[in-house]
């Protein structure tokens, strides 16, 4: 009865919609890093010219989703849905840009794996025509992530080895059933929440992989596929431990996943000698990634098929203190590139 | 060629998905309320025999879950997607819920309300066969909200007459294409930030009531209908306060909203005798009171068509701190009952 299913936990897209456009604004270290002239602005300033760092979180949110409308010559009131979070409570980087933009708003939570999500959400309205086009975006800043997470930045806390440095940033998609796309999403697969008992708030990775093999394994026996069916099994932010981490639950689970099969925004954004530490983290880093690497990369045809997978650690400060472990969640979409995609 | 559309902010849907079954639990005020009899289960003790209040706010939600599932006989492994949220960080209590249920899951943040987000989403997914069954559930708990929000209840603080009582409960509905119908899922309305300048964190009904003017106003536009259509229009939590204040905007705005025709769920949920000043508030206000008292009147033909309009102040303590005002959104659903529905 459920027309749009293959297997358990994964979603086919009979009309495959397209992003037709997207952007990515990223902070100052950022723009240093490895893809440094691939953003569509990078910031000299993480205050953005704002008097706080919460502000300046909004204030790149809201770039990122204008750039991307006006790169596809879309004006806010065209847009029928905008479907996106971020990592401050009650969401209000996007909230407040939403509020700006007087797009009609949906608000999500998924920590990290939150672009996933709200493409996987605006790939449903876009695809039955529920709504189109959809924005879809995600972001997070550093200096807002440890304060509200671990310790302000004016503390100077020295950082442990699986730490993870959350990018300063935002990505915004634009996806609709029609027009010339960069790729477009032909399958979906919603995660569930894992949780292996993690309980170091410094060590996100580890708390994420086992969501991430979760929904990579239930990809693969949906579909049938296997790694070597794309060019890049993409995981948003596991960095170097939840990285290694995702390869040997894999393995352990008979779905190999090889090194040069799987990449991971988080290592790709950082330079390394920027001191990071595990890699970069946060919803931002898979949101300005995707945009600024992948999309690009599929619409040249570089890459024809790729799995880009999301992934969130649930961390709360609060059930921590309370002795809770830190749940984690992976989404994971089908993207296709190549010539007429 | 967005074919489900009405008008600038309306779904329709095709199919009308329909809430197969809902329960609401509660804890002790809500009990001694009104609804009393109406609510599957009332508990004794705020704490749930859990040892926080967060815990206990997560119980609840999973409890509200696990019934609604058992009165739709449906197994977790059956439901194909689980959409919620509620107003703790990081949404803590629907992501824990999630994590014991084991359904894929989409975590939502719609402030208030969330219950209208996730039947609007699951609606969709439901009419367009992306997911079906699908598990829509909210909830809220005074001690957590109170703590988070403004004081801790131990400080003892006292309450200003304008601010409005978190409902300890929440309320959980499946949704689906198929089967014996409490109530029919006919139109959405997706609301749009609004924000009237409202700073004060006692006075949620006056932040959220120009959003819900705004949905409304928009709801009436797209559809050509008005108040005299529905038998009740119905708000999540405007409370005394807002609800005086929605029923003014839309008077001013020439929509006209008699007294008799607008139920608020803040007003219904307690005893006025129990001191909750301008009424009930909280994720769990609305969907708790849509599952004891708004989906059985439905299924009575007590009513044959309502508007259910869960409402969202976008309370951060962070922004607010900083000079922010507090954000507002509503979303609306034309729930339909009555003989053969």
């Amino acid at each position: 009865m459920t027309r749009h299913r293959v297997g358990a936990h994964t979603i086919e897209f009979g009309n495959r919609p397209r992003i037709v456009s997207s952007a990515a604004v990223v902070g100052p270290k950022e723009g240093r890093g490895p893809l440094s002239a691939l953003f569509d602005l990078a910031l000299d300033d993480p205050l953005y010219g704002q008097s706080s760092y919460e502000q300046a979180e909004c204030a790149i949110f809201q770039e990122a989703c204008s750039r991307c409308l006006k790169k596809a010559k879309a004006e806010p009131e065209q847009v029928q849905a905008m479907l996106g979070g971020d990592l401050l409570n009650q969401i209000m980087a996007a909230s407040l840009a939403a509020r700006q933009l007087e797009i009609p708003f949906l608000g999500l939570y998924g920590a990290c794996s939150t672009m996933a999500e709200a493409l996987l959400l605006g790939a449903i309205l876009a695809d039955g025509g529920y709504a189109d086009p959809v924005l879809c975006a995600a972001g997070s800043h550093y200096c807002t992530a440890e304060r509200q997470y671990r310790f302000p930045l004016e503390y100077g806390n020295q950082r442990t080895p699986a730490a993870q440095w959350t990018v300063t940033g935002a990505g915004a998609c634009l996806v609709s059933a029609e027009g010339p796309a960069l790729a477009r999403i032909s399958l979906a697969t919603v995660g569930q929440i894992k949780d292996m008992g993690i309980k170091d708030a410094n060590n996100m990775g580890a708390a994420m992989a086992p969501a991430a093999a979760d929904t990579l394994i239930h990809h693969f026996l949906d579909t049938g596929r296997k790694a070597s069916d794309y060019d890049k099994i993409i995981t948003g932010d596991l960095g170097r431990v939840g990285g290694s981490l995702l390869e040997e639950l894999m393995e352990q689970a008979g779905f190999a996943l090889p090194e040069e099969k799987h990449m991971d925004c988080g290592l790709c954004v950082f330079d390394p000698k920027e001191d990071v530490h595990a890699g970069g983290s946060g919803c931002g880093c898979s949101a300005s990634v995707l945009s600024a690497m992948i999309l690009p990369r599929l619409k040249s045809g570089e890459w024809k098929r790729v799995l880009f997978m999301a992934t969130g650690a649930l961390l709360s400060t609060t059930t921590s203190q309370q002795g809770e472990s830190i749940p984690g969640v992976a989404h994971a979409l089908v993207l296709e590139g190549g010539e007429g995609n």
